[in-house]
């Protein structure tokens, strides 16, 4: 039913605008979920997203929902009633993570951190004796900070480490097996750029043996699902539930760019165009507000100036510049915006483009 | 990382081959998900859905996953522990819907029947005095059989009628409110015309005010879910998880295409091809499985043919036709196949083309 389209320069917290292979993809014909040339493309999905989690885990495959389906999955196999689950919270997405371990039936132990600042992996190791697992955040898009899993892994002991890696997975280093995570969970709508509705997904032999065997949902059971992938080592692949054929072959053909390009170049790339974009934001006199040492390349956080209304802005480089950044969220909905350097748009027109555009939006808005 | 396209013939149980529209949708500029521009794509998709259901429910939307999904969130949302959902059983989807009610904490009484008969709405309906929801499948797609639904609406008493809609929407007649369905869940990638990932789904308002108002899922609860589709009346817009956009707006499109050619040709069209089908296959000497009053359009279902081999035909077919049909389901692998005539590929083409392409595998395979 739609007649004009639009284009729209997405450097919001995500959907960011996909690789020109993967939208390619998306029109190729489909192909059914049982296909031998199928399996071939989720096969080749699978072994490029452990290079992107950094990881060798044979469970490593696209969930088929999106990120928050990711992190229902991570919960849902990892703890059960009465367990432990330790969760650092410094955004939107720690909190999330608490309600979905909650209605897991877990004890959530939450370690409340201030918006816009790393977790600290100290006072979260030590929350709690004996947790099943210790969750946390990697990259938090609703404020724009990067924490330390490194660092928390170093000391969870023995519980299991869950990390978010929606707004880094793709475009900044991410070394699941080096870090010690245990079970990961992703989105394609940011540095990977393919569009949203996957979640890719990483779980350890270890934590596989120590997964809830009975997960309260069948949907996102990765005992069941793992057979689909052909993940679990010498087992037969069997039917779980039809596989969402046309944005597998999106992320394969995202995949296949980026490891093309190089991760270190794709990472490289990320990190310059965000410090590119947080220096001409401070000479531009605005104030960033993630931590100084602790900002994404790939979403950078910025303080609404006094005086200017968010919404128009944002309404602003929409109609004029079809451009859409995010506003802030929870508390910081109004004061604070964000801006996605994210998959292809991480480049210096991307720099070049945001900044004069939202010069021009702060000053006519 | 694919270099050549194969066009595949899909008349398996699903995923169907989509329509053009559908596809040249998917390679559209992706929108952010809360542009106002996706918003109306949304909201069209979402009335494009009550069409298709036949329903006025202010809450039908398309959930971010596949059918199982919607599945799922059939359940999560209407049971809890101690609740008794009456299932019937007639194939592969009443027996996955009994596991998932189990898993959501439901007493489970299945009323089992022969695979390959509809079910019985008087059985049904008499199995407990008093459940709390009454779930059953519309379409098998396991053995190609069409059940009476309106029939067990007229006799559910006091119990949410859950059902089924997978390989009927948009193919088949489908009227949710009349029928008195109260919570529908269906997939995209049959009748649609759709790739598979996304499940149209839709609940009454009665069935909404009797909801499990803390779900065990908070990716699929519906309590939520309302609050972004824009479809709890008069509320505002909610961000609740990252849509899939490129797959909504690739559902808009075919739900445009359906509507326009209009309901009633659509379904005239599907039942002729259907009916063209099980006729050239009794032709043939084949024996068909489903019921004879039974027969989904659809999906037909056919007995192998004593002393042939079902994998090495459905090999030759993929091999010498690039042309694809399923296996049965359960204990029946190895001795039906079922053939999907589904969305555009429900013509008389597809008719001719499957017939003389079965016949010369039968004949070397």
């Amino acid at each position: 039913m739609t007649e004009t389209l639009t284009y729209r320069h997405l450097f919001g917290p995500g959907p960011s605008n996909c690789y020109p292979e993967a939208i390619a993809a998306l029109g190729h014909p489909v192909l059914g979920h049982l296909d031998p040339l199928f399996i071939e493309i989720l096969d080749r999905a699978c072994e490029g997203l452990r290079q992107v989690w950094g990881t060798g885990n044979a469970r490593t495959l696209p969930l088929s929902g999106t990120g928050s389906a990711g992190m229902e999955a991570a919960f849902v196999n990892t703890v059960e009633k009465g367990d432990v689950a330790v969760i650092a919270v410094n955004g939107l997405f720690g909190e999330r993570m608490c309600e979905i371990a909650r209605r897991a039936g877990a004890e959530v132990v939450r370690v409340d951190h201030e918006w816009g600042r790393p977790i600290d992996p100290e006072r979260v190791a030590a929350a709690h004796p004996s947790p099943k697992v210790i969750a946390a955040v990697h990259a938090e898009t609703s404020t724009g900070v990067l924490s330390d899993i490194a660092a928390l892994g170093q000391l969870k002991g023995d519980a299991l480490l869950i990390t978010d890696a929606v707004t880094s997975i793709g475009g900044l280093e991410l070394l699941a097996d080096d870090w010690g995570i245990d079970v990961g969970y992703a989105g394609t709508q940011k540095c990977l750029g393919v569009a949203p509705g996957l979640a890719p997904f990483t779980i350890s032999d270890a934590a596989f043996e120590r997964r809830v065997k009975d997960p309260q949902s069948w949907y996102l059971d990765i005992g069941l699902l793992g057979g689909y992938a052909g993940a679990a080592s010498g087992s037969k692949r069997t039917y779980h539930h039809t596989a969402p054929v046309a944005m597998i072959a999106s992320l394969e053909a995202a995949l296949g760019r980026v490891l093309n390009e190089g991760l270190d170049a794709v990472q490289a790339r990320h990190a310059a165009a965000g410090l590119a974009l947080q220096n001409g934001l401070q000479e531009m006199g605005l104030e960033l507000f993630a931590a100084e040492d602790s900002r994404l390349p790939s979403l950078t956080t910025v303080r609404v100036p006094h005086g200017v209304d968010s919404a128009a802005v944002r309404s602003y480089l929409l109609e004029n510049f079809s451009l859409e950044i995010g506003a802030g969220a929870g508390e910081f909905a109004s004061t604070v915006w964000r801006i996605g350097m994210m998959g292809p748009n991480a480049n210096p027109a991307s720099v070049v483009l945001v900044l004069g555009a939202l010069k021009e939006a702060i000053a006519k808005a």
